[in-house]
């Protein structure tokens, strides 16, 4: 493997939950919004925007959607919102027709701007010393968020952001064997792929045994398989609530 | 705004389409793919696979797909593919009900994962002296990309990315002024909309006139009012196609 210093820090994320009582300062958040508004938007129509939650309430009201009651003690804290709205406003003071904007198309082109943008953020933070944890759980209760931060019609929340200085690190995660995510020409799991499988279940569960907190015994395997154990209610409202924010998806 | 070398790399970002006649290498790809593989995943799932392009019969017929035949100079190409296939398999071999793979939920999760996963790579190319572009024109046709990459049931391409030695250094287009892309608590578009706008028409327009090559008088929003002229046609299938692969958005 290549080493430099980025791709060195690329290689060493970890999720951090557990923050020191110190908030980001203005200058800090400014920077990580430069970093996400130069990542590649489609079409380079920057279709996204950045909601920063500065009130506790509203950390609050997010916790309860998200389940997870940490991100009120982080030092930052941002939600991703693809956003065809903005774009809008410029169809309409142009007199165009902006069905295009409510495209399911134009949707994953927001969804692709706002996650792109939401990776930049993460990696800035982490090479200013910061740590923190991309958070998919906001979509537990999209209706509830989408009143919470007043989001107009063609908008829809994407992915959380929670960020501050690590008050520990955790151990770095296994990843599966690079075999069984990166193939040539045509999908293709490997003729191996029960037996790296079972190689990585071990390294998992030695990562939970071994790891200094919260440790467990767990294999890859058991946390899929447990996964599949979800409420199937749970976001079951996901491409209702996209349509409710004027998108067609057909 | 805070600098260091990371953060001066994520600002500096251009989409590179002309690239020099040098392939890369197995070490550098490997280096990619492991950039890729530390980003984080939704609920740590690793629910994304990669594929490399290496064959010229293949670039080709995704040159046709995106009309982009300039990624047939690339040094690389990847196109990057949410998976729950994967999974589906650890689901089976435990005799779990894998219901929960098929969800517009999880269907996300795998969008998510394959888009933070292809800005890593971008980003790791870019630390490394390459260049490319994300190309969101692999979805022009979803139902012939996925007979080429031979994508099982729960798969569905997410982005491409060329990549390569930059053959030349484009300039940096200007962003949307911050204060209209990131807000406090609710979205808001700022009171200064219109004028803001204005100047950052002028701005576009400045660099669409200066830059060294392919140079025209276009705005921001003349941009975005020709993207809504596009073909209503095309991409129409992208959630029936999604469907079929296994996907229940509803």
């Amino acid at each position: 493997m290549l080493h430099n210093e980025i791709l060195d820090l690329l290689s060493h994320h970890r999720s951090i939950r557990h923050f020191r009582n110190q908030q980001l300062t203005r200058e800090q958040v400014d920077t990580l919004i430069q970093a996400a508004q130069h990542a590649s938007t489609s079409t380079f129509s920057q279709q996204y925007s950045i909601i920063s939650l500065t009130q506790p309430d509203a950390k609050k009201e997010l916790a309860e959607i998200t389940g997870h009651h940490w991100l009120q003690n982080s030092g930052h804290y941002f939600v991703v919102v693809a956003d065809q709205y903005r774009n809008l406003q410029i169809a309409q003071a142009n007199d165009v027709d902006p069905y295009i904007l409510r495209t399911a198309d134009k949707f994953f082109a927001g969804v692709f701007d706002a996650t792109i943008a939401t990776e930049n953020i993460m990696v800035a933070a982490e090479s200013m010393g910061l740590g923190g944890t991309i958070m998919g759980s906001i979509l537990n209760d999209t209706s509830r968020l989408i009143k919470l931060l007043k989001l107009p019609e063609l908008t829809f929340p994407v992915l959380g952001i929670a960020l501050g200085y690590p008050a520990s690190q955790p151990e770095l995660k296994p990843r599966l064997p690079m075999s069984e995510i990166h193939f040539d020409d045509t999908y293709q799991l490997s003729s191996n792929f029960k037996a790296d499988l079972s190689r990585y279940d071990q390294l998992v569960s030695n990562y939970y045994q071994e790891r200094g907190q919260n440790n467990r015994i767990e294999t890859f395997s058991h946390h899929i398989i447990s996964e599949l154990g979800r409420n199937r209610e749970q976001r079951a409202d996901l491409i209702k609530n996209i349509r409710e924010q004027g998108f067609i998806l057909k």
